[in-house]
This record gives C-alpha cells, structure tokens and sequence, in this order.
C-alpha cells in the first residue's frame, strides 16, 4: 500500500481540471419514481462482484477507475467494491478528507455510471429510463455532491444530446440551478440516432452554454467507442492494452479538430471547450497541422472558417495534463493561458496523495505567475470560480 | 497553374522518404497468365472516368493523390484521368525528369492500387487473383520500375500477410531480387482473417526481413480503415474533411505504440520501422506518454517490454515529415537520427518542385551535418542506398 503522508506537501491552493465521481448507490434509487424503480440503475451482486444493473444490463466497473491510495505494483483492471476503495471515491465528505491531505483546493468531476459525457446513457434502449436518468443524474450532483462543499467539489453536468430540444431545456433548468460546466462525448454520432457536436442543430443549445459562461468538457476516451483501439481491451494480444492506454489521449485530438473545423467556435465565440485528461504535448504539433491543412485543403474543401484554427484554439480551448514535459517545454507554442493541471483523482494515473509534489516536478523551471496561472488561475477564469 | 521553374534550386542531393507510385493501366494485366486474364486488374471508363476494375469492384482514383504541379486553389478531390495528371505520377521516365527539377536524388515509393501497405488486396475475394497480385506487383516494381533508373527510383515491395508463410516466401523470394523495401498496413487484422503485426505467427517473416536489413514502412492512415474518421470523407458535415484530414498522422501514433508494445522490436531488436507521412511534431509526447504508460500499468498489464518503450523507438524507429516545425524545435528529443525528410510526390502535400525551399524553410537554424543526416543520410543508413 502507498504510503499516505500525515499532513498535506503544500497550501490548499490547487485546482484540478479533471477527477472522477465514483457514483455511490443511492443516486437513482433514491430518486425513482414508482414507475421507475424497478428499472432505475441500481448496485447487485453477482458472481460476487458489485455490478451496476440498468437497460438489461449488468456493468461492472474498472479496477482501474478507483486504485488512489495504491502502489502501482497493486494496481489491477479486476472489478472493485465499494468496501476495496478509498471512501472518497464514492463519498464527498471523504472526498473532501483526501482532497485536504493532497492540498486540493477544488476538483473538477466527470461522472463514471453514465460515460463520462453521458455517452453509456446515450444509448439506453429503455427511452422512459433514458429520459430520466440524466436530470437525476444532474439533481444528485448539485444538490449533493457540490452541496457537501461549495466551491471545493464541481462537477460536470450531462445532457440528453439524443434530443438537442431536450438537451436545451435540461441546460436550462440546471443553468438555473446554478450549474458551473458540462461534460460530452466527443462524439454522440456514435450512438444510434445521435448527431454530431457540430450539427447545426445544436447551435441553439451551444448559444444557451455560451451566453452562460459554461465550458463544455469531453475528457479523453470518450469520443472513440468502438474504435479499433478500443476492441484491443476486450481481447488483446499482450501489449495491446498499454498500446490503447498509450494512444487513448489522441482522441482529445480528434474532437477538437472536428469541433474547430465544424464552425462551432466561428459561431459561438465566447463558447469554452475543455480538452480533459489528453495531455498537452501534442498540441504544437496540432496547431501547426490545422494550420498547415487549412493553408492547402480549404479550397477545394470549401471550408467554413475565417480564421487559421489556431485561431480558435488559443481563444477558446483549454486542455488539461497530468505530467507533460514536452508539452510544458512548448508552452509558449500552446499558450499559458490554455493550460490546466489535473488530480486524475481517483484513476490509475491520479497525482493523490502528492499533487504538490507532482506540479512541483512537472512545472520545473516555470516562472511562478504562469504556475499560478496553470495550476489555479486559468481554472477560476474557465469554471467561474473564485 | 503553378509556375515550374526552369532548374532546380538546389544541387541533386535530397533523398525523400515518401513518395507515391500512381501504377501505369499496365503492371497486372500485360503480366496477367491465361486464367487471370479476365480477371486481372485493369483500367475501364465508366461514367466518363477511368477506374480500376477489379474483384468486383471498380475504384477511381482519388483527385487528392495526383496534384503535383497545381496550386492549392486548384486541387479538387475529384478523380483524374491518366492525362490530366502530370506524366511523372506514372511513368519513372517522366518521374526521375520531375526528380531532376526538383534536386530530389532519390524517392522512396509508396504503391496506390494495393493500399500503400497492400491492405486493398489482402480483402480480395478472389483466392486466385489475391495470392497472384502481389508477387506480379513486386515483379514490375523492382524489374521495371526501380530498373528505370536504379538508387534513384525505390519503392516499397507488398507482402500477402493473410497468410504469414506466404507472406515469408514471397518476401524470400524478392530477397533474392534486390528489394530495398517493404510496406505494411498498419492494422492488417482490420482485414478479416488477417492477424495483427505483432502476432507470433509473424515472427519469422520480421525475422528474415531484420536479417536482410530491410525497413518496414507504415503510410498514415493505412492502419485506420473503417476508423470513425475515415467514414466521414464519405458523406461529411461541412469540417468533417479537413478535421480528418488533419487527425490521419494520429495512425502513427497508434501502430508505433502496437508495434513497441506487442514485443515486436524486442524479439527483432535489427528490425527498422517508418512511419510515413506521420509528421514528427507529436513524437516527444508519444515518447513520453509511451515511457508513463510503461512506469504506471507494466504491473498489472504483465507488459513483456524489458526496457521503457522509448529505448526501441530510438534503437529501430524512423519517422518521415513534410514541414514540422514543432518537431523540429524539439529535435533532440525525438532523435536526429531518427527523422526522414520526405516530399510527397504527386499528393497534396508534395513540396514539389521546391522541395530545396521547402526543405530549408523547415530546417531553417539546423546545424549543416544534421541537415545532411535529415535529408539524406539516415534514408541512406535505413534503405541501405549509397
């Protein structure tokens, strides 16, 4: 076991872009309504394992998800229960415990039940179900789980994106309620009957986000279901599996090139995009290859945009990291402003109980304003905060 | 119409690491035996444009792939007729005049119909026709085509790796004949009934490929057919093109971390590798996300990597750019050694007729002896030219 210091490495003066709820078992059965409850997501057990029963399905969830607090020697991609995890996985006030002991001011929360864009419930059969489940979701995240801590805890929203109407009417019920970011797949199309972030027919909805102040977040992974890398997990031939792990952060990529290209920021200039989890070494190399395709393809593709897309990406996208030497190394290539560091708590890859130590080592050598910037400020500016 | 200069800018002395072979209407069926006469692949009109005719199927060329000597407001994606193509795409007469006012020395080529990494024909229905277009395509690349003008013009031979044994008789068999080189997709199990690169069964064919010192090549994008991206180019939103366009080195990204992780480079640890077309601007964070992967999940993923997977990319990889001003900044990073200059020719992309400019532009503040090693000497080491 990893050994956990008594008192925390530094100040409670981090803000971490992207960390993960661990959805206790109360969030929709406590809520259901009498039509709804025996169809409501609800914990078993079977073959001796917690599983998260919903639509006809059984899900049981990733060792890796919840493995804070272990040495890496001990990390396994076997299931885990609620009682072999960390209570601040799934508990806010312990969340709020570990997040003292790490000096973690505020984190940033991506569901895990529902995808963490809302890309799992996305594709219920059950439409009665699916119609609920994401306002539950929503319910139990503000007047909970934020509850617990204002201004410590925030947490990202999901949306019914089936249905941009819908969409539109849940962002403004929660707007309303007070609701500080929103997380999507990078690519609902992949789901039956779901269109494009960039369809037009979302415009609405994104003009609603925008004029709220609210960045939308697509966190790495999530765009690509059923990609080819992702099959590998199911069945792999050895190294396949840290192959996938390895090039997962390229989806961050992806979504952004198709949110860029597809106009979303030329019509909404104000709207934030997230970049969760990807990394940021890769994004010099991005932002000169927009550059580079929109200089020789956008004749003969008739492309939409006024601007070169690093354009776009300097105004409008942030993107979080972990440890990221060459990308700290170009930052200026990426813009101070555009950078966010993350917990990743409670994921394999989380800095816990050392995030202190972890920026220290991982911001060598940066001037102390773009460290505050980087490690807190550019979060308060994107998330309101403060 | 781009204006072509007279002579070229520089001396005769660059040595581009990708090119591409646009095959003559000729190379199967003049070389067809009785049986497969009908059925070898040839040129048709149909609808007024030519296309191959083959299995069934009939596939236009791309436009994108034949614009050597337009501007970038003339490119069209729309297939091109043999004579509306510049001469050199076709014919190695031609290519080598085109070479000689451009200062290019020698191409490194890449086939068309096959797939570049012959991914076309391994899905060929047709049992007879697949295990003949092969060994017929390598007979006329390395008797004709390279024979035109040999160290000046070399291309990639194709292997038949639906079936690992052929696929090793077939590479024997060309051994004994000279080849310089072989391409590969990057994915061939996307191909049903093939298996993955990395797969036991291929291990005594990169064995014999290591043994004679022969680099396997892997084009961007051929590893990702049927990817989320590459089904937009079909019938996309308006950004969708350019949005994959601007993603496909992603590909390399992907099988570099296959072909590392799947243990490949360390049971052939002579074998050389290139990426092409990848570009290099993501190379120090794939080095770095790599080396992470392996620090944090080589427990629980029971990785049989002896060293971090950045020791194999620097012993036995190669990567070929166009203009990659962020890899090139971080060049100490990915390796000098490891870094191909390429020119595209006839793609979108070629530097062509400038490549000395372009060349230079790219590599402007690089020291004279790393120049030389980028734009000549390591394609000289790897293809064993000289």
């Amino acid at each position: 076991m990893l050994e956990i210091p008594a008192k925390p490495y530094g100040a409670n003066d981090l803000i971490s872009a992207d960390d993960h709820i661990i959805e206790p078992s109360d969030v929709w059965i406590d809520r259901a309504p009498a039509k709804l409850k025996d169809r409501a997501p609800k914990i078993i057990v079977d073959e001796g394992i917690e599983k998260w029963k919903f639509d006809g399905q059984l899900k049981a969830s990733h060792g890796l998800s919840v493995m804070a607090g272990r040495d890496y020697e001990e990390y396994t991609s076997q299931s885990q229960s609620f009682k072999d995890m960390r209570p601040g996985c799934y508990d806010p006030v312990e969340r709020v415990k570990d997040m003292d002991l790490d000096g973690v001011l505020t984190q940033i929360c991506f569901p895990s039940v529902p995808g963490t864009g809302g890309e799992v419930f996305l594709g219920l059969k059950d439409h009665d179900l699916r119609d609920w489940v994401f306002s539950t979701y929503n319910d139990w995240l503000l007047d909970e789980f934020e509850a617990t801590a204002p201004g410590r805890l925030v947490g990202h929203a999901i949306l019914p994106l089936y249905d941009p109407t819908k969409a539109l009417s849940e962002f403004e019920r929660i707007a309303d309620k007070g609701v500080k970011s929103v997380s999507v797949p990078g690519r609902p199309q992949l789901v039956d009957g779901c269109l494009p972030l960039i369809h037009p027919e979302f415009d609405r909805l994104w003009s609603s986000v925008e004029s709220c102040g609210v960045p939308i977040n697509i966190h790495l992974g999530a765009s690509r279901p059923g990609g080819p890398t992702s099959r590998m997990l199911q069945d792999p031939l050895p190294g396949q599996a840290e192959a996938y792990i390895a090039a997962a952060p390229l989806s961050c990529f992806e979504f952004l090139s198709e949110v860029i290209w597809g106009g979303m920021l030329e019509r909404h200039p104000k709207l934030k995009v997230v970049s969760s989890e990807g990394g940021i070494g890769w994004i010099p190399y991005f932002l000169e290859r927009n550059d580079y395709t929109f200089t020789k393809h956008r004749f003969w593709a008739k492309s939409q945009l006024d601007q070169k897309p690093s354009v776009y990406f300097h105004r409008q996208c942030y993107a979080a990291f972990i440890h990221d030497e060459a990308g700290i190394y170009s930052r200026e290539l990426i813009g101070v402003d555009n950078l966010l560091w993350e917990s990743d708590y409670p994921h394999t890859d989380t800095t816990w109980p050392m995030s202190h130590q972890w920026a220290n080592e991982s911001l060598k050598g940066v001037p102390e304003d773009e460290y505050r910037k980087i490690t807190r400020g550019n979060a308060e500016t994107v998330y309101n905060l403060g």
